[in-house]
């Protein structure tokens, strides 16, 4: 007599339902006043318009002699006007000569423009003796000159808000004299890793111990992402441990990401806690994803908790495709981070019916291209995961991804 | 009688002979041991072996009842064997009872597996009665049980030198115990502005001046790139100051980038600061690229100073070609980083032959595809380059490329 495998004990809600849950939340998002420095890839948390106009003053725009473009009509090879030499003007001097009639300013490229100018004739086209200036063309009025504002005027809109800021925005924010700018704070993201079983690196190995993996990958992922992870360590799979630090999750942070630390995802306490800790106004126990199916998934006051599986390949697949869009919605980012890849699979690849599947591959350039491998999820291995560089995704009605199919690639986080 | 246009006063060198100089620097990279939680991204300095086994214990990998597994030899549905239960070992449990001849031990999914044990017998196989435990299936030794190095063996070697740490190899540091590891120290580049008319944004505009810009781009691309900005400020035009903070780079920092405040590039005092700071082992000015030309560079004892040119679209276009190769390498990093993209010119394209160009373009997601404008590069406007995402390479000998042609963009940095 032998008996019937165990049932879980929780039912599976699909993905797409979780995720349409999820993305109910209603984010409350602060802001913060940065260093343009700090700034690069953060969330402008305002529209941004110009205190200046850029330049701010009429500069010459090539080398030469300021004039009063008027006195230059008539001007030709044959029959050059002369004009006195009333002084220069270099690159960044506050002032310089006025220029008057029948007079001219030597100036270089940049200079602001003396008053009574409004246009430069290039040095090319003048001869300059004792003091005289021969003109040998005419210049029309604003010629060889930057008006006040060409490139950016006073209160023009520059950069809308909701602007993920890269390299040129802060560029322009630069040019306008600004040093500090408004965004949103990134979204304080909670984790830890539980089980008894696991201990800190660092701390000394016990019997009977492991050491956690998920802290790093996951704080690490976070960091990638966009939040700002707020580590706590790790707690022992005790539900009062839990419902403390789930409340300790909801008073400082946004979002909570515990990992289950055994292997068998997070066990008996981790439901018990979420339904204990406060009332939750969404909560699930497993999610017809593969990896990932013990996933538990609750909602506080608009704060969502994760327990992530304890298996770190499981615990990255979970929080790449459930945890990382709500990181991101609450941080302002747009939906999509990584990079994608096609590629083609070099074995059939099996999947489970009924269950979305993350199927982490290993990528190799061979003769025909760049081939997938799939690498095997259901193990606490890191090593399985080291060697992987992505994951593909199998939806729930298809049984397998023939041999020499194209595929998508959806790549881990990977520095440049 | 009118001059023929100012020939520049430099000879330009070909952009590959300027690659192919820096190339020969033999660099002096400095080590550092640093947390593992702020290594991502960073350089291995030397070869990672295990310090321990994972697991450093046997575990089981089911639920059920640890056995020496010659005891349930036998064991079959009709007639199953009988043991004694000798007590309970749960995950993160240092030790509990041993296993004796005809005894079993309750054991928990990843448990140390009790002395004398060899193998589990899963607990659907087994019915559980008074502290009578009965085994319906035999087990052989080693099954559902996890060894002793299985994931990672003591002193095997797990990353090579020069590794570029993911988040995966961050887990597999983590899952032997380690906190810190050794890599490679970032290139520090001081970063400086020059130029008359250039004041730092965050002080007060006076006339004839405006907001410098380059500081911004070059110091983000630079950290962007892998290395750790020094940033200098503004210096004025003027050899002797020119002189003493080349100076101070050489002595202080890896790399020197200074761009010229100057929309003019570079001004004569810069090749001559460059013969007068130091002899040096090699020594350009002007590069037969466009834009920048006036660029100059110069290498002291192995070390590089680049002088680009003022305009912000001229300086990130010769930091992305010139500069960044060199930190990269200095970094220990691969020389590619930044991402390219296919687009189809949206118009012909005109280039200078002879000069290697490299041409910004503005990318539009229209009908036919992502379509690539060319955004002109010869302006100190910023708005240009805000308006760009990257550029394309035109070779020397090409004079255009068509409408409606394939070219490959590489992408500017930009946040994920």
């Amino acid at each position: 007599m032998v008996k019937e495998t165990l049932k879980s004990f929780y039912t599976t809600t699909p993905l797409e339902e979780v995720l349409r849950e999820l993305s109910k939340i209603s984010i409350e998002r602060r802001t913060e006043k940065i260093s343009i420095n700090e700034a690069f890839g953060r969330v402008l948390a305002e529209d941004f318009f110009s205190p200046i106009n850029v330049p701010h003053f009429k500069r010459a725009s090539r080398d030469g002699y300021a004039v009063k473009a008027s006195d230059t009509f008539g001007a030709e090879e044959d029959e050059p006007k002369t004009f006195e030499l009333l002084g220069e003007i270099r690159a960044g001097e506050k002032s310089g000569p006025k220029t008057v009639v029948g007079g001219c300013v030597k100036i270089a490229t940049g200079a602001p423009l003396p008053e009574g100018a409004d246009a430069v004739v290039m040095v090319e086209y003048t001869e300059e003796e004792e003091n005289q200036v021969r003109v040998y063309r005419p210049v029309s009025p604003e010629e060889n000159v930057i008006k006040i504002g060409r490139d950016i005027k006073e209160n023009q809109k520059l950069l809308s808000k909701g602007t993920v800021l890269n390299i040129q925005d802060l560029g322009v924010l630069s040019a306008t004299g600004v040093t500090e700018v408004k965004v949103y704070s990134k979204p304080l993201v909670m984790v830890a890793s539980t089980g008894d079983e696991i201990i800190s690196p660092g701390t000394e190995m016990e019997p009977g111990k492991i050491y956690d993996i998920n802290s790093i990958t996951i704080t690490q992922a976070v960091k990638q992402s966009g939040g700002e992870p707020v580590f706590r360590g790790v707690i022992p799979d005790n539900k009062n441990e839990l419902i403390k630090a789930i409340r300790y999750a909801l008073e400082n942070t946004d979002i909570a990401v515990f990992s289950g630390g055994t292997s068998k995802g997070p066990g008996d306490n981790v439901p018990t806690a979420l339904r204990e800790v406060s009332k939750a106004d969404f909560l699930i126990h497993g999610v017809s994803i593969k990896p990932g199916k013990p996933t538990a998934i609750a909602v506080y006051n608009g704060k969502p908790v994760f327990m992530l599986p304890g298996y770190p390949t499981s615990a990255l697949m979970v929080y790449y495709n459930i945890v990382e869009p709500q990181i991101r919605r609450w941080a302002g980012l747009p939906p999509t981070s990584r990079p994608q890849s096609k590629a083609i699979t070099g074995q059939r690849i099996y999947s489970e019916r009924g269950r979305f599947n993350f199927q982490p591959v290993r990528l190799e350039h061979e003769k025909e291209g760049l081939i997938a491998y799939p690498v095997p999820t259901g193990s606490e291995a890191i090593t399985t995961l080291a060697y992987s560089q992505g994951y593909i995704e199998i939806k729930p009605e298809v049984q397998f991804i023939p041999e020499r199919e194209e595929v998508t690639v959806y790549l881990f986080h990977s520095p440049i």
